[in-house]
């Protein structure tokens, strides 16, 4: 999932903190305000896709020279293209597969790796082959969602079988819609030490109006409703069942609705 | 679910206030460290139980008076013996239920409801009868888990079956296992303001391990394992499915395992 790109606010209270988590007011600044690199250090973006993220990478961390790359041509021309026309001049853009990249062993201080691994059948092997290319005592940073931790109020098991239709769609294509609960055993399994996770929960209700549009709505319930012809051809589904569950997803954006979903950030050291 | 009873360490770090929340080191620090009342208010606390959350409310707020009631009259005596015990004097005891309590109108500058709504077949008007007590501009805090919220790495599919068991035999006594969700619609329908709704996820892995064996193992999978007779005598699930569940939840604490639960802390005002 893309989250949408827009400006954030960086809260010092001191004694709330709990709630300043609760009240971020987008998902950029629930998941990435809190990673900025150093001047001058080196950081490889894996995956960058059409550079939704390597916006926000550039903005926080203006003095870090960041490389990104991705699978797709196309993907790595409209992400240089979106960060040039936004004035960044920190990143360098390059085609490139995870899994065979020709940078020298260690070449980066940093990586970072948000909304790819739940795409790969081998999120192991990428990790391990990102790896290589991270200093010793260089960090890794990992963010994925997580979509069996979607739950809402009113509850509808349409709904519920909808979602699912999405989680099986993606793991036929090789991928786990699921990836997020299992960064932790990804990155020990892969050798990384002082791993970190945290796990980011996306709470809606009516008090958040910019979350009911700019999540639910717009961003996993259109997701889940992209799938409904890919779904019901599957024979996943039936396609009262399946409309079914949009409108139950729908449903909580009322003002008596409740949708909840967490990503996970996982932060980690060679 | 009731938390162990833990002392807890406030944090004061200003840069990165959203791992405080993650670093959280017991479940009545996740729950309660925001929760202190001022001297000389009366808060009531509605539903003590044993007095489990008690002696945090009396060791937050030393300087409120604090009312705790119970339906059960053993409860409360239990519950007084602990604070007692504990050596504080901010709290007085009585017997009450909430729909028939006796205190004059607007009695309480707060009130204090944990783990009680999940309980109630009625929990809208228990809300409501408790407005009456609460001055205008008193707050509320109710604080209930949600079943629903349980999933974990490696999943587990009898475990969910499990857990499942759990939610249908607590609507069948009349309650509602997955009531965290539900805090804002039904605040919101108590006619409550400034409502607002946190989410305390309890994000488990082996980095954790007081969560590990106090959450996980302690608290809800010996929650889920409480129900195995009652389950099996109302035909919910056969023993092998129930007992592979429970080794699903186990399985969940070795090393690569993830664990991850959310309760709800929503606060309001009259």
């Amino acid at each position: 999932m893309k989250p949408t790109d827009q400006p954030y606010v960086h809260g010092y209270d001191q004694r709330e903190n709990i709630r300043l988590h609760d009240q971020a007011s987008t998902l950029v600044e629930l998941l990435h305000a809190d990673t900025a690199y150093p001047p001058g250090s080196h950081v490889l973006e894996a995956g960058c896709g059409v550079g939704a993220q390597t916006i926000t990478l550039a903005r926080n961390s203006p003095d870090a020279q960041i490389t990104s790359i991705d699978i797709s041509e196309r993907s790595v021309a409209e992400a240089q293209k979106k960060v040039e026309d936004a004035g960044y001049t920190n990143v360098s853009f390059q085609q490139g597969d995870i899994f065979n990249l020709e940078y020298a062993p260690e070449s980066f201080d940093h990586i970072f790796v948000c909304f790819v691994l739940e795409h790969l059948a081998r999120p192991l092997d990428a990790l391990n082959a990102l790896k290589h290319f991270l200093k010793v005592g260089g960090t890794i940073t990992v963010i994925e969602g997580d979509h069996g931790s979607a739950y809402f109020y009113p509850d509808n098991e349409a709904s519920h079988r909808a979602i699912q239709c999405q989680i099986e769609l993606q793991k036929r294509a090789g991928g786990n819609a699921n990836i997020g609960r299992a960064l932790y055993p990804l990155l020990t399994a892969g050798g990384f030490r002082s791993i970190n996770v945290s796990p980011r929960m996306v709470y809606v209700d009516t008090s958040k109006p910019h979350f009911v549009e700019g999540f639910t709505k717009n961003t996993f319930t259109a997701m889940i409703e992209g799938v409904r012809a890919s779904s019901i051809e599957a024979g996943l589904i039936d396609e009262s069942t399946f409309d079914e569950g949009i409108k139950g997803l729908y449903r909580t954006t009322e003002p008596d609705g409740v949708f909840c979903y967490t990503f996970f950030k996982a932060t980690a050291q060679k």
